[in-house]
């Protein structure tokens, strides 16, 4: 593994997950630093990154740019006379000095699909970067979550279950991040998945082919063993709100439609808008939080080792 | 010790402080990561949290809230269509996945004092957090700081000393947080306190209650082994600022009047607004900046053997 | 070494850079702490001591006093009843209790050049701090980057080189620390330097006595070894921008003048108006910033030794 900013930087998807719930603390990670940039806030990111890289002996620093770095330009051969004080590649470069791995988390703008969808942020810093390079959720993906929600339900021990994905409201189109992310990496696994979302809310092709679609949100909820919940913003109205949608609300109601399904989000959830109360504190979800320190960790030894 | 954010949850004061004088840096606290919340600023709480973990071992992991973190909602039961984006409960029980210890510093917003009194964020992360919570200065006591006080009285040898508490005047009407927490902890100690403010700034009765209150402040310093000096807000005229009392500033002439008697304050201090630079300058602040570590280091090393 | 503030803390300027050489990690600072205070914004800075520290076995404590900190007042004898909460001689006595060794950061403000050049901010850190006190760049001098800068051209072996100092154009009138400092440095190695600049940006006497100055740019780079590339604003016109000067740009064209010279420059770098892509691409500067951690390892070194 030369990086790990989307499934396709991981050769076996299966053998990862089980890699991950069996790994143990360790000094491979002795002397060595990474990075943790963010350009937006963060809670179970930023903590269990810091956790995994010293439960393997690394030590991390935490970049908030935001408040103490400079003012970055992302464009490529930019004539920098006005606000960004740091090209990109220098930053990327100059990290590299430092550390041993770059991690970054740079969100979607959501003004501009095309721009947000190429990825600037990220692949300035896989570019120039000379070191293994994270993503800690960029504008289109979140790998390190989806692994830990693999994770999550490998641990519940189901085999070939049926993974409803849901969509839910919320007061701000939220990007496509954890929701592209989870569909790429669901695929690899032996399970039967599910979409189901208002018309409107259809994602971008790639992650959907071959995916069932359900616009019935009761219907599709049937005999699931998960029922994997959030919200996102319009692929084909990019960065409108596009309506309330409040009856897709997750209450304890459809849930009794499944197959005693567990509930799983990614958190933060806004409560009782996303999904009831009653209905988050019967889930999954401080789990996949706690998983985020095992997809930390196997994901720091793998790019440690750079074997995989 | 379940947890500790206030004079309560301590069984036995006089112990704790000798233990705190007497803890030798260990490695009992070895693998073991202790959060640190900041809601507010800090420079001692935060410096000395972080060089108390690191003496026994520990990884202290800083969030400061204003910056890097989500939008934070506390209203049990909110429907959080609006700006809060995480609820503390999931916060809470997200950072104790991930953490041993829990501290959160949370200050009064002065707005209003039922909301202020009933400790409604320090509160919820007791209630919600699986792991130990520690005050790092909630809306209406700062017990560290209080422990890190009778730690310096104890170092001074005097058996049963005068202490003289004394409010001062301040451009802002501060909270009561310091001044309450001490009142608690100072009654666990052999020791004559003396109270004394202008009328009007009388505190919540539960923390004066069978201490002597003397309106007259030269006449309360005479005889005094420590001036203990704090300015706060008034309680019945919550978040207002009632008036200047500028006679109350701390002078050398009224130090004068004590029984060498030493100067105590918990810092930041406005110098010439609380107490002259004189008086600042020889006085015990130092040391009890210095003592927030051994005040932190035993509340840490308490916790972690949840024996106390 | 009692603090490292400029070139004049140090004895033995050619001994230090070849000692930043040969050092290796170690636990030299093992149980010690730094604590790092930034009141500007840094990448290099912030990260290499980071690394520095802990390649020493050191616990960095980074303090961002834009975000977490208190407001801080630094005259003397002020009657603090305005917005400043803590006075700089109380700050650097506490943290005195907490750190090892303290570093700090406080740029030029750009708008009084006598209150720049007296260095407030950091001399009141070196007054009250009874621990050393180490420039994370000054408002008048950046010596951490003037060593890595001399470690940089030592690595390259060139005997006696030719080293060019060059104005450059910027949209702001920036601080003249990182200039002055190196021009202070470079005059402690064996080296022909010239300084080239636009009439109107003479620096402060002090610093250029005995340096040649060409006002020809190009002139100045023939048979240059390096190119010592930094803008800085008109120190007799203080804060102000005299002109844009764009022809000052370093280009490729100007660099083939040179003898094979080598561009070197601090950064962070306007690409396209300091210099060109093609320069920066082709040139020492991510040397230079690996090198910071050499230059802040030797300086943690000596001032834990504090015998050099």
């Amino acid at each position: 593994m030369k990086n790990f900013c989307s499934v396709k930087d991981v050769e076996n998807v299966a053998q990862l997950v089980e890699e991950a719930i069996a790994l143990k603390n360790s000094n491979i990670g002795d002397g060595k630093t990474v990075g943790l940039v963010f350009f937006n806030s963060s809670l179970r990111t930023r903590l269990s990154m810091q956790k995994a890289a010293q439960n393997l002996g690394m030590n991390p620093i935490v970049m908030n740019m935001k408040e103490g770095g400079w003012s970055i330009e992302f464009e490529e051969g930019a004539i920098m006379n006005s606000n960004s004080q740091e090209h990109v590649k220098d930053m990327a470069r100059v990290m590299s000095q430092y550390c041993d791995i770059i991690g970054v988390r740079a969100f979607a703008d959501g003004k501009s699909r095309e721009g947000d969808y190429e990825e600037k942020v990220l692949n300035a810093f896989v570019q120039y970067s000379t070191v293994p390079v994270i993503s800690l959720e960029s504008a289109t993906l979140h790998p390190l979550q989806s692994l830990a929600d693999l994770i999550t339900i490998k641990q519940q021990g189901i085999k070939k279950p049926k993974i409803v994905v849901t969509w839910a409201p919320h007061p701000r189109p939220l990007a496509q991040a954890v929701i592209n992310s989870f569909l790429e990496w669901v695929k690899k696994i032996e399970a039967e998945v599910v979409l189901t979302h208002p018309k409107g809310y259809e994602l971008k092709e790639e992650f959907t082919a071959k995916i069932e679609v359900n616009y019935n949100q009761e219907e599709a909820f049937k005999g699931a063993d998960f029922v994997y919940c959030k919200s996102w913003g319009s692929y084909k109205d990019y960065g409108k709100h596009i309506g309330d949608n409040n009856d897709w609300t997750v209450t304890q109601e459809k849930m009794n439609l499944t197959n005693h399904g567990k509930f799983m989000h990614c958190l933060p959830i806004r409560r009782n808008v996303v999904a009831t109360d009653e209905v988050i504190d019967n889930s999954l979800v401080y789990q996949q939080a706690a998983n985020r320190v095992l997809s930390a960790q196997v994901v720091l030894k793998k790019l440690i080792e750079k074997g995989y």
